[in-house]
């Protein structure tokens, strides 16, 4: 490693660090110019000059990548993945609702605040963590459903984490603030659990 | 009316609108001195020297009052109490966001919205319209239910109500941003209902 090495220009020989940093440079530009779903690891590998298998050494996945390249915590999205893998669809609004809170409470920055509380600066990055949302959550809940109001359901358990979240981290609402997560899971599994696959009052 | 009489000082003869502004104007400051529970109707009035019998004359009642000073559409306080007067335990989750949506729907304002983006130099406005909903929807929710988690359960239906005007109004989430008020009210009135009055998952 020659992390220290100041060096630079074309032809250089370039250490691991070196790489990666800027692979998350380039990661940062295509993604903010291009969004994150029409980005690919492979357009973001060609940019930076290194082989795509680099990339996936480094993060993993594409969502790896681009967790490390809006500074989201790495164990995020491992976390999104357990959601859909880690066991029935009955069971999966505890899981919902456990993943965003033990993810959010040992998190200093609350990815979500960004959401709610951003800059009109932030705009981009508003839009590129949204879509992220949207595609490795929103959108496989529903396409798990596979129900003609599937779209519905899915932005029903939005509304849940998007409440949830203001609620226990920026308007801190007593007793939700201070709820331990298994009370919160008890209370709000069932509600998210509902969203996605309970009836509709009038059907 | 002298409306336009711009006559002032001690002793003077008044106008109704006159009175009318100088009661919002103290109104104003005593709720923004004291916060909105600790400031009494009777109290604004011998401020602004005026009778009690005058500002309710005006305001009707202090939400009334509050309303006004704070600049909420005057149709704000009597949906509130329809909530608590329109019907059964029952069906309250259903008239909850029934109330809200058709309320913010119509208001270009979203008063809710003050409490999810507002400036920092609007801490006292939110701080106050804070404690109006904690007194007059929140506490008011939990009395009506009596139970031990009842405070939680009321905190729950908090969370339906900032994740939906989150949804609806500030993220424009679809399907929620554009749905009918009924498919929402058949949506999210059992899950408000819920939040009241079902059982939690582990008991």
């Amino acid at each position: 490693m020659t992390e220290h090495d100041t060096r630079s220009g074309p032809g250089r020989w370039r250490s691991g660090a070196e790489s990666k940093q800027r692979i998350l440079q380039t990661a940062r530009e295509l993604f903010g110019q291009h969004g994150y779903g029409a980005t690919t690891v492979r357009a973001i590998a060609a940019a930076a000059g290194v082989d795509p298998a680099m990339v996936f050494y480094f993060f993993k996945t594409k969502q790896g990548l681009f967790s490390a390249a809006i500074d989201m915590p790495g164990t995020v999205p491992p976390a999104i993945e357990s959601i859909f893998t880690g066991g029935d669809l009955d069971t999966v609004g505890e899981r919902i609702v456990r993943t965003l809170l033990e993810n959010l409470d040992k998190s200093g920055r609350t990815p979500l605040v960004m959401l709610t509380r951003s800059a009109p600066s932030d705009a981009q990055s508003e839009a590129l963590l949204r879509e992220f949302i949207d595609r490795e959550i929103t959108d496989r809940l529903a396409a798990m459903l596979g129900t003609p109001d599937a779209a519905l359901r899915a932005a029903m358990v939005n509304v849940q984490i998007l409440g949830l979240t203001v609620a226990r981290y920026i308007m801190r609402i007593e007793p939700i603030a201070s709820a331990s997560v298994d009370d919160l899971v008890d209370r709000f599994g069932p509600l998210v659990q509902y969203c996605l696959t309970g009836q509709p009052a009038s059907s």
